[in-house]
């Protein structure tokens, strides 16, 4: 039996992601908090956010877990090759915290010598035949609940997935510095949850959090999976002068342009 | 200065290859082919081929070739991803070597669970704003003259780089077992090249090269390029039980239905 | 000056319509509600609902109304073809109407011996080098102020000018007799408008109108707009025996499989 | 049972075309040779080329044949819309006569207002779940041999019914005043045929004629088909006034830039 009805493929496919609500019990929140609480998080580089990393090499729970079908059923419905586990990791945000945007099917990539792209292959994915190919998805599991904006909530922008154009460089270059996730868009949309949530998320989408203004953590295990031929997930600034580099090197985000 | 012409390009978009004679001088090939010789081949496993793998690790001339302008150039122009080298390796072929037709853009992957699919996305290409997107790029440096079918020449099936629909398996169900290198198709033809020539290849492309009935050897070098979040190339059987096993699992290939 | 900002045509592209708000005055709205009120309205076919065929032919003001930049600027930037006007009319609902959902991007239609096919290429748009290209594009002028679901507002399913697969047959097939728009659906969203205001439409979203339960009149006039060789809007049952006859045959819409 | 075998979809959809060979007999030749021989010719614009207008209204046995089969079988499983005839018309050429390369998959199109596209609608073809759309599609009924060049063999640029890339204007930009007709291409090729032999033809392709150069007539029926929202095909120079004008405004052609 397909891991997904074809009203959720239908939804996942029309808006980039799938809500999938209470995939996991109370219970299992509880021991996974338990299990994220026993690991050292690292410094993730974003202010009052602690990131818990490579989860399945730390934690015979997280190994099993990336490998949960509940997890991994769905996302075979939307990659449709031969899987493979890209990365694992925890998110704790505090007060304070935001994720900018990223994503988005069409913004734009500087390559070397300075010529720019509007495709960042690593998230472009096609259909074919009655099934999708989306190269790089995610699974959230929520161990947090994330009623209102102010608790930091996941928000996305309409048909980003999709999108013809990019939206953000073109924006910077007309003046604006701030982020859209302060200043609002007609089709930025939010995702309100509760802890056993799981959202399945095509990476094409243009998505980032709300700033958490409520006190309490926002915590959330994250696994990203992608075809056998894509390497781990690992940040690359650009080519190495031996061609030799492994990585994923992104493409415009909001950071790189908000104030 | 872009290194491919329009009309190049058009030729490389719209046929799935492009042949650059004459890109590399006698003197080059003779320095390519001594240095070979002093390398030591592996069985390739194809009868009368010798494959000497991993070029750019075994000798300090082809590591400085895999990033020559002359393969580079018109690499980078229809990948437009931050860029690596996937793989290098050399090929010496003696009478009644055979490479069957290998490639399509709609052959079938079989999947773990018995899923069916139409794309492999480690050869699916893509177009936007005038920029080709094609993820798996061969060069071909040829250290032989190749000029008639009993030579081994390179042959293809046109327009098979972005066909819409599989050949292989469904014409392997109504019962042919011959390869179509020896059988013939309509649209399948042939590349004659010189040494010193340069082929440039969309992996997408459906080819192969003839039978080699002629005496002397048939050797080249070859590189592979894609994205920089592309793993190396290795051949893998299928998913591992953990998901973390990394290569790429092969779709239909005449190899598979050739008796 | 483009018609559209780059936002608005990011917007357009990625949610399939764009509202423009205060896009004609009171005083316009006022003559177009008195012009219409000249004119004889047809039978509809649908309940509380009055047609004015062919606005163009009907009446100067509406025949200039056609040609209005206000109207055929942002279509220009949409349709990106040899443009001509498909159809124009005027339509007046009453109390309990209703229009249920039609449209979608890959909807079923069968053929003449059987065949389903997934494309009605009358609404199949695309996307080249800067530009969208939508061969079936709507501008709707609203007459009245629709601002709940109670007046009969504008409701479409999100994503779905983009949908890779179709939703209303196998939700039929599944037994399911309801309009979504009764019945409601994850992604059904609704438009509310003031008099004056106008919305351009890309006929492959799938939309339709709430069930209007207020009083007074919803009026609207709309104009179909599509490349010059498209033929006027006409509903066709089917092909002719002679191949001859022209006009629009319906894919899957509500109406077929609501009870 | 479909009117096409796996094997003759796989070329149509990769090459653009399809040859099948003696699909009319030799008395069907001579009939319809004799019954163009009753029918007025019209002068046709083009050197040495009488033009047979309206065949199916001019002639029983003409509307009988666009509704033949052996025609429309072959079409309806590359158009998969609802169908209908767009034209029908014979072809008598003459020594020296010639017929510039047209089509292409991304010619350029000037539009009213000095913008350019790369998308000419009426010939851009999709495909989706199994099947091609192709909105226009042509059936040739040669009533000649055609054996060489010098019999003024169709011709055509190999994938240019999927090329990405505009070839004509360009070159005409870059100085070319010469028909690739006559002055060669790397992938121009030709197609020889017998009368009786039937070609179904993506107008996508861009293809011509070679300059004839031999004595005796060559003779053509060709028919025009595609969704049953066309208009039959008429030229248009461009947009009328009132936005009410239905035909076919071409894209590049040979003829714009060849002196």
């Amino acid at each position: 039996m397909p891991a997904l009805s074809p009203e959720e493929l239908y939804l996942f496919d029309t808006t980039g992601f799938l809500l999938i609500r209470g995939a996991f019990t109370p219970a299992e929140v509880t021991e996974a908090r338990a299990e994220l609480t026993r690991l050292s998080p690292a410094d993730s580089g974003f202010a009052n956010t602690e990131r818990f990393q490579d989860l399945p090499g730390a934690s015979g729970l997280f190994a099993r877990l990336a490998l949960d079908p509940r997890l991994v059923g769905p996302v075979r419905e939307v990659v449709n090759q031969p899987l493979r586990v890209l990365e694992g990791y925890g998110l704790r945000r505090g007060p304070d915290s935001v994720l900018y945007l990223h994503g988005g099917n069409s913004e734009l990539l500087d390559l070397d010598g300075g010529r720019t792209v509007g495709r960042d292959m690593s998230i472009t994915h096609t259909y074919h035949d009655g099934k999708l190919y989306c190269p790089y998805v995610k699974t959230l599991l929520y161990l947090s609940d994330i009623t209102t904006p102010e608790d930091g909530s996941f928000c996305y922008i309409q048909g980003s997935h999709k999108a013809n154009f990019p939206l953000l460089r073109p924006r910077a270059e007309r003046g604006a510095r701030a982020s859209l996730i302060d200043e609002g868009f007609p089709t930025l949309s939010d995702v309100f949850v509760r802890a056993g949530d799981l959202l399945l998320l095509n990476e094409a989408l243009m998505h980032g959090t709300r700033r958490k203004r409520t006190p309490g953590d926002r915590l959330l295990v994250a696994y990203g999976y992608g075809p056998t031929f894509l390497t781990d997930w690992r940040e690359l600034d650009g080519e190495t002068g031996d061609l030799r580099g492994a990585g994923y090197v992104d493409h415009d985000v909001e950071e790189d342009f908000v104030s």
